[in-house]
């Protein structure tokens, strides 16, 4: 499908979610909690899912088909569909199923030799109804995105409204402190990545503490190593943000030696 | 326009804004209100007005050539365009246009006999950089109006994350207390509505002082006369709200009175 109807609701409001998922060789990267992900998006915000799993399952095998990247990016939107004029969610309005694949070239030297971030001054709204989830409200990532051009500078870390740390704006964010692994809660704003979730269970089965909370930016002054995560970029080391600098430390490599393993399971 | 590309921003991360236009006979109503408001919230979001009000005054035009309905509904839809994958707009794209119209039967009872409201469960996350504009991020409203069926409610009032009266689900709110009319201040969250502003033009120019700010539910209480207000159904006086009701008072039939005068015009 290349083109939808102009009144979708996912044009028209951002009424729905999506998945960002790595291939490797045809094979989806911890696809089933990216589909777990998208379901409880669709539950919160109230868009019905039967059925969803085998149309899925059907437009992602036809597309994978036809395609020949060792590495590739499916992208699937759900959302509520077609719909009158009026915030109204029509009850009987079947979800529009959107897949899309593209090639993608992994950036090696990110993952091995660590990247250059930045802080954005653009700002997070607070509303736990929306946070967590994936959905399609995104321009406050749109504008954090636009707040640089230079290439040098790979991602991002915005703050809340309140000053608090979230995340990147495409990844989640960590930090190891005193053998403690460090990443902000995500009750209030931000995108629970799959990734992050991935990494917080390696970590726990590694006897590594996790601590998610609320925590200024100051933190990271403190910090022995930092790294940002996603689908697609992995985990990258964090060498470098504003006037602090940090090495890539045991406990990076470490976490991505495990999340490897995975991957190759 | 029926469909556009599945990989507008508009859909990808509701990276656009829309205009709700009345039009009675074909005349468009606050139309320069509304493409202010549009070139606006374009360029808040950065995205290039260059030519689009050509292009808008072309396909308006064009659609409503077409048009034998007395009263309608124009929407304006304004994309960034079509982009690659990822949050970084891209500098080159052309904005997306789309032009609708839909025929529109307004409910006279409304705003002769007044409306019964209700409380939203659903909060307005506060974040100024996207308050006031008319964009594409609309999931707050589309929760909120998913809240209840009951065809006797005709708007539901919402409150801010932190307890701040701030508009209805599609309109915006106003209330009159000791000869001075009272508006939520929309800095935060909200849209500024472009029959708001006329209001609060008109009242300035009748002597009625007006008050924007940060207010509880509780005022409601103290009220003499609440009402409602947008493009499509105009001033609605709200008559019962939860435990309270109120009569229809002067100061909202003058507004109406005035309003109906400026739409003469």
């Amino acid at each position: 499908m290349d083109q939808i109807l102009v009144n979708d609701r996912g044009l028209q409001y951002g009424d729905g979610v999506f998945e960002t998922i790595k291939l490797i060789q045809g094979k989806p990267l911890l696809w089933p909690a990216h589909l777990a992900r998208l379901e409880q998006g669709c539950n919160r915000l109230g868009i019905p899912f039967d059925g969803l799993f085998d149309r899925i399952a059907t437009d992602v095998g036809k597309i994978l088909a036809g395609s020949l990247w060792s590495v590739a990016i499916l992208k699937l939107v759900v959302t509520r569909g077609a719909g009158e004029r009026g915030y109204k969610p029509n009850k009987e309005a079947s979800p529009t199923l959107i897949v899309s694949l593209s090639d993608y070239l992994p950036n090696e030297s990110w993952s091995q030799d660590g990247v250059e971030v930045r802080f954005c001054r653009t700002a997070l709204g607070i509303n736990p109804l929306l946070s967590g989830i994936k959905h399609l409200n995104r321009l406050e990532q749109v504008l954090a995105r636009s707040e640089w051009d230079d290439s040098t500078i790979a991602e991002g870390i915005m703050l809340d409204i309140e000053g608090n740390l979230i995340e990147g704006t495409m990844s989640n964010l960590f930090w190891v402190h005193d053998h403690s692994l460090f990443t902000p809660e995500l009750d209030r704003c931000g995108i629970v990545g799959t990734v992050r979730q991935q990494l917080i269970k390696l970590a726990g089965q590694s006897g590594i503490p996790v601590v998610e909370g609320r925590f200024s930016s100051e933190v990271l002054k403190q910090a022995e190593e930092v790294f940002v995560c996603n689908s697609a970029i992995d985990i990258c080391p964090v060498i470098k943000l504003a006037e602090t600098e940090w090495p890539i430390g045991p406990i990076t490599r470490q976490m991505q030696a495990q999340l490897k393993e995975v991957y190759a399971c």
